[in-house]
């Protein structure tokens, strides 16, 4: 069976009533799978991981976007994670038995529903985008909600769909279709915004390649303490313990300390074994030594 | 659907046709899974990890048993693993759904098919010991095959079920049940016996209480080169990671090096876990955010 992943970011991380509320649409539609809420109250952000197949998911997608627009106003948003919109990016990333087109014609046909249902102005990214300055989601989200009444206007930035005004409580969207990546936040102490930038670096160029690890700085450094949120695209060759034993020695430089990091959404079970191999030097190991990956899921912390 | 999950350890680690022919038989029994095989040419030995419910175990070993009996002789077996007969140990585990007061009963029609069937003598262990001194494999153990002719004559090391005297090819077997463990060896290298002894101390203390890890030394340091057989009991409060930096410790106080780990048969996803919590400071991480637990199994290394 083909199967699709869906993980979109909405602007909400602080009213429990509201993540559960989209958690249960996506839940009630037959052929989703909900497999991962992560909510962050300082973000005032919830990542939503789904998989299925591309009809259940067109329409789990619908009804959030449902839910958000009833219950989410962008123009009050307050949080540390920059963001364009209430559903601020939609990814489309194909896991099984399925193809990165199928998942491009996807993001396009949701594009399309979310501009022509909700009013809103849609930017195709990633492997979806229309121009090479919409690729990366950094790139469309510069400005944020509040810059994007002007840059909306130029014609460069002008939506893949909808009109070319931003929706004054919604706001905009991404979607896209993307390779599976993985996600996670480093919180710093004793950190300034200077040090935390040099940390930046020293992350960046913990990639195999470059441009395949994104970190960006989410806060301004109040209480001494500041978060890094950290995408790697190429994880597969840039293993997760490179990247941040990349921040413990830019941290250490700079007199600072890694106090934790926050796994967004899902990892893959590549970079458990990878872990496991280094850390403990285990060798001639992989998943089908894992008990559980034998055995049906017993519970889902998500429903 | 209760689930009993099976880990003989076979004394074959060299032909790969007799332990191709032992998986092929366990995989043939209609409600058992194998999962895994594990084997070691040095230590002569393959652990086959499989699950199932009762009749389908059963039968499963006694197929194992049929075949190992054709096609191993003990008394002309060399390898670095102590043992006393060519199924060595065979531990029922309850998984899911299931009880130990099960695999203990399991494990005693299993011990009686055998004594009946092939005429070895078996001894119950673990939790399905009659006898305090039989509790430990190593205890049992002790003496090997070789040593096995004079002690079985001891009346307190009269078998649970078969004759009192050690089978010329098939030697004796262990059976029982226990709950699951974590089994690893560790290589070392630069080390000595003595060195190689106070090692093992340092790891037997890193368990969380007493005798809940056991380690022996594999072999007697040939080529300066030496394994630690390390099984850990008490794995939900002693972190694997736990074990290895005791065995690092140690290592560096004898001026060793542990040059390799080498897992046996399977660990549970909880072992990934802590060790990503652990070495990489993730928090609030459980096995629903990887991905493969949501999926079924792709493949199957086993088969």
């Amino acid at each position: 069976m083909p199967l699709i992943g869906c993980v979109p970011n909405v602007s909400e991380g602080r009213h429990e009533e509201i993540i559960q509320l989209i958690s249960s649409e996506i839940a009630s539609v037959r052929g989703v799978k909900l497999l991962d809420v992560t909510s962050d109250s300082e973000l005032n952000r919830s990542v939503f991981t789904f998989v299925g197949t591309q009809t259940p998911l067109r329409r789990a997608v619908y009804r959030m976007m449902r839910v958000a627009f009833e219950k989410i106003d962008i123009s009050k948003h307050k949080g540390k994670h920059p963001r364009i919109g209430i559903i601020d990016v939609i990814p489309f990333i194909p896991l099984r038995a399925t193809t990165m087109e199928r998942c491009i014609r996807l993001s396009k046909t949701v594009g399309k529903d979310l501009a022509e249902n909700f009013g809103v102005p849609v930017y195709l990214y990633e492997q979806s985008a229309t121009a090479p300055e919409r690729v990366s989601i950094n790139d469309i989200r510069s400005g944020e909600y509040e810059g994007f009444f002007e840059k909306i206007q130029r014609p460069e930035w002008k939506p893949d769909f909808g009109p070319a005004r931003i929706h004054p409580t919604a706001g905009a969207v991404a979607v896209g279709a993307r390779p599976p990546i993985i996600t996670f936040n480093i919180t710093l102490k004793n950190v300034t915004v200077k040090g935390a930038r040099s940390i930046i670096e020293e992350i960046r160029a913990a990639g195999a390649r470059p441009r395949q690890v994104k970190a960006i700085l989410l806060d301004k450094g109040r209480r001494n303490k500041m978060t890094i949120a950290v995408n790697v695209f190429d994880y597969k060759n840039t293993p997760m313990y490179a990247v941040l034993e990349a921040a413990e020695k830019g941290a250490r430089r700079e007199g600072a300390q890694v106090v934790g990091v926050k796994l967004i959404g899902l990892i893959t079970a590549d970079v458990l074994i990878k872990s496991l191999n280094y850390y403990m030097k285990v060798e001639e190991f992989d998943s089908s030594q894992v008990l559980e990956f034998h055995l049906p899921p017993r519970r889902n912390r998500a429903q």
